[in-house]
């Protein structure tokens, strides 16, 4: 048995999902989905219809669909795989055209506010998830069949979901090799916010502090630190702002305990204080060693 | 040819090296020099009997010395590669059985202080240097010959500094591996404030806070930017508070910079301005771009 979750796939296929949005999550899961036939079909709509065509021909659909309608029309699962602020309205488009047992899932990096909304257009039906495996490199061109293998997927279901739909989307995170995590909509944007949201803020803060006080000739004594302090911001800005700014209070909670350490450390060097600075940095150390990688 | 420095090896080689410290610096310069028989004779000494034990079963030594006079006699070349703290009182303790033409050269990650004081004991012959080849990892057990292979080595002369003493430590940084970057004790502090102790500082207060407030439940939620941006987080706590009170100027302006950074991010995030908010990230992300990795 593999360790991940493709090692449950007993021939049951999730029949035909539709993967509304064709990025680097949109397309790694309908290329595990196709790659380890976890799928009867996987038809697929973007925006962009030569991203829609080369996902066809990349191997990550069945085939493309010409309108969102006919995309998830007769479809068991619709995957939403659109940035956080096009996901409610890509909903209430589709509605219409699905079967009464259709699930639906998203793939968003904020969950309350999107859960929230859902559950008023689509009650009982809609499961939030997120896989915790994205990248700072974005589109198509980077998606792998290999993505999710061993990452979590949170997923997020309200208390009106029903059963049988979280059963749906969990079958789908295993299929494309990840290990699904069960949490509510709250207790992932406030965790995110510490673990995804806060490092992406602090990677962009050092990147432009470094690149605007570090004359060009000095910039090669930038090493492993800086480049694996800062690997994230290369994401995309407009993606990064919408999450952010989906998410307010939590990150401005991760921010504020952020600028509060920060300050600790500031003063414990001002005051040249070798074992206050010493013994806030062991107890940081030791904060790291509590997460499981 | 190699792109990295060992492609110069011409032959000729340093006569006898004396590597004061056999950590994970240490203990991979001499393994470098001696799988490369870029030396005639490796010798060291370390605080830790069984470490230096260690270097010699390892092969990072031809053999251990007693004392840090019987190491340093005779040798062309003294490397203190010792933690800052250490660096100058060492120079004190070694400089009676120095050879007149020997060049010592160290290793600390803060060269305004050392410099100056090196100068002091040891006019001309003390070239201040910094491999930026860390890692969270130290001690003689993660030492490796490839260690410093195409990475940057700060050397930073002062204005007194023989120019046979910079080309003997030039000369020994490409035998190993790395790639000479010349500049000022104070050019290079204020540099690697920004590019390599405040990504650490940085990485710690991420470790503390999402370790603090993030719900044991949750921290599996903890994916590749959490990962990456506190893998620093793991390193040595006494060290790193050495490393960051022997530079403070530098460290408290690059801490100013990045707290005013962050603080126009928050005012954006609290605005609900997606404009702002998606322009500061972008001018950070083409910041990041400005650097050669």
């Amino acid at each position: 048995m593999e360790a991940t979750g493709r090692g449950i796939n007993d021939g049951e296929t999730l029949g035909t999902v539709a993967i509304i949005g064709l990025g680097l999550i949109g397309g790694s899961i309908g290329l595990a989905l196709r790659q380890w036939r976890a799928a009867d079909r996987v038809i697929g709509w973007d925006t962009d219809a030569s991203t829609l065509q080369a996902a066809v021909v990349s191997g990550a659909l069945d085939e493309g669909a010409e309108t969102t309608g006919h995309c998830v029309h007769g479809a068991d699962i619709v995957v939403l795989a659109a940035p956080v602020s096009a996901t409610i309205s890509l909903l209430h488009a589709v509605k219409p055209y699905l079967t009464s047992d259709c699930v639906v899932t998203d793939v968003g990096s904020t969950k309350r506010r999107i859960v929230e909304e859902a559950e008023e257009i689509l009650p009982g039906r809609f499961v939030g998830g997120h896989p915790m495996a994205g990248s700072e490199k974005s589109g198509l061109i980077f998606a792998s069949p290999t993505l999710f293998d061993g990452a979590v997927w949170a997923l997020t279901p309200s208390d009106n979901t029903e059963g049988t739909a979280y059963e749906t989307a969990e079958r789908l995170v295993r299929l494309v090799g990840a290990h699904p995590h069960r949490c509510s909509p709250d207790d992932h944007d406030r965790a995110v916010a510490f673990v995804s949201h806060l490092p992406h803020l602090l990677a962009y803060g050092l990147a432009q502090v470094s690149g605007e006080d570090v004359p060009e000739e000095l910039r090669q004594l930038a090493a492993g630190s800086f480049r694996d302090g800062t690997r994230v911001a290369q994401s995309d800005p407009a993606f990064w702002a919408e999450i952010l700014l989906d998410n307010p209070g939590p990150v401005l909670e991760a921010l504020g305990a952020f600028a509060s350490w920060t300050d600790r450390a500031r003063k414990a060097i001002e005051a040249g204080d070798h074992d206050t600075l010493s013994a806030l940095l062991d107890e940081a150390r030791r904060a790291r060693g509590r997460f499981p990688r």
